[in-house]
């Protein structure tokens, strides 16, 4: 066994919290700790030492690898430049649309320090980003589709808590069936979003509310609701509380197209996941495995889950992955 | 548009054909023509020039990539390491116990030549060997299944033919439903192979022929029947000359794992193929891009799937792809 490889992980809600449980996984991976900006007496982790982020420079010859945990709306856009000039680092960066800017602000980052930096590992961006990219590589003729679901919504359970009446609300949105169906026998749809995806609500009313008048508030929900097939569920607090605070997710990509006339192929990448945030911070793990050896044989940069080369994120070497799982 | 990757087929069988009709859905490739060990003038292609194998060298400069569609079993131990002294190649060889061996001796000849060589694509091995790594590298604590099926199998069928009066037939390998259901499910049982499969003949039976004794044979032979839930179907020679004379395949493969006690996740592949040569010309095409790539940035050696970065499977450039896919 070579040396570990030293994680240090930088913010710990959700993500860092699952970051802790997944280093303990990998033998070959090390945590040194987690970096917080909060006090680091406030921060109640699973057993890892806890230090102040502005202390990180101190314990820079342990860390080989900065796993960031923050958020993609404010903190990863300055955290990740700002780490990725002074170590090697992996983030779950997951605002779509600022990719390219969130590329190049880290890629400066990385390449001016001589640093390694994989962002918006997880698993979409991420995973669901590789099949999208496999699919449409083998099968350049076909169509590609993503579903999202059964998965906790964020928004939509903050949209439905806004309403007057509702005292405790969790939505989830669902793949459609049916539509995974057309899509499955090959057909190539043509299908919007909300074609695909179906939205369900459990909510807790107020003493005395009228659930008529709150079901129809949430069903003509503009953009939110109203577009979708939208079931609600009534629940007591009880019942929220005890069946609704897991953070389950998942979804599917599928790649449907034909090698030449007439001749169909379907490959389909599903996810089911208890928690999703446990589940990114598995694949944030194997990336940080992948960054620190990228970064040993001197490689520097900005890269995506596109760049990795699928060995890199296993413990095992190129010759035991050819022997045993080939 | 950058100039196109001239490529060149070695043999044409069913996978050559392939590759020929994969190649005409990739504008950034080129097919140079295929090479085959037969008189040219004997091979049909569907408008590909045909060349005699011996003459390969006289089209070296316009050949970027072969791809080598010979049998794994006695075609590509030979050609593989002797094309890969002279050319960069990509192959799907297949016999999964001598992999080690092949990659050994082709890598001693690309490397000693300088060309690049990508073996064993296609999907198993291939697509299924990299899920099954992505799915243990981000699942460790967890089991991997994988399904093959429903798929015509060469082998079953041929033993078919070789009872007394069967006239014709094909085997199907399906995967057991229920054992599909209770990996899913996460429970992570222990499974044979033959507990994953379930098998399905369609018999023609030769004038006069006593069924019974036919259906009897088959299920109670060792090892290639007895063992598995076997169906046996007579069908007229009509009906087995317009059902199936495909080559449909496919298959799951299934990562069941949890990241932390009592928290589950199921990444799920799956395959599902109108033709199983066609898909695996589509994959070995895909390499052949990659291939090219690699040689043209100066790698050497052999590689498999787990060498292979993804996005260098496709024609966009890295820019494109953050910006479209990730």
């Amino acid at each position: 066994m070579t040396t570990p490889i030293g994680i240090g992980i930088v913010g710990y809600g959700n993500l860092g919290r699952g970051v802790e449980k997944a280093i303990a996984l990998s033998p070959d991976l090390q945590l040194v700790g987690v970096f917080s900006r909060r006090d680091p007496l406030a921060v109640k982790t699973a057993g890892a030492p806890a230090y102040a982020l502005a202390d990180l420079d101190a314990h820079a010859d342990e860390i080989d690898v900065l796993i960031l945990c923050g958020g993609s709306r404010s903190d990863l856009p300055v955290q990740s430049p700002e780490l990725a000039a002074r170590f090697t680092i992996v983030d779950s960066f997951d605002t779509h649309p600022k990719v390219p800017e969130h590329f190049a602000a880290v890629d400066a980052a990385a390449t001016a320090a001589g640093t390694v930096a994989i962002i918006s590992t997880g698993w979409d961006p991420g995973l669901f980003s590789i099949n999208r990219l496999y699919g449409e590589a083998i099968l350049p003729q076909g169509s590609t589709y993503t579903f999202w679901g059964r998965g906790l919504s964020q928004g939509h359970s903050d949209a439905l808590r806004r309403i007057e009446g509702v005292v405790g609300a969790v939505q989830y949105t669902l793949p459609a069936e049916s539509a995974i169906e057309r899509v499955r026998s090959g057909e190539q749809p043509e299908l919007t979003t909300r074609e695909q995806h179906t939205r369900e609500c459990f909510v807790v009313l107020a003493e005395g509310a009228d659930a008529e008048a709150v079901r129809n508030e949430i069903v003509t929900m503009p953009d939110y609701f109203e577009p979708y097939d939208t079931t609600v569920n009534f629940i007591s607090a009880e019942e929220l509380a005890r069946d609704h605070q897991g953070m389950p997710h998942g979804g599917f990509v599928i790649r449907s197209g034909e090698s030449s006339p007439g001749v169909n192929h379907t490959i389909e990448y599903k996810l089911a996941l208890d928690s999703n945030p446990e589940f990114t911070s598995s694949v944030l793990v194997a990336y940080a495995r992948a960054a620190a050896r990228l970064a040993a044989q001197g490689d520097t940069g900005a890269k995506t889950p596109f760049d990795i080369a699928p060995g890199l994120l296993s413990p095992k070497s190129a010759e035991q992955l050819r022997a045993e799982i080939l």
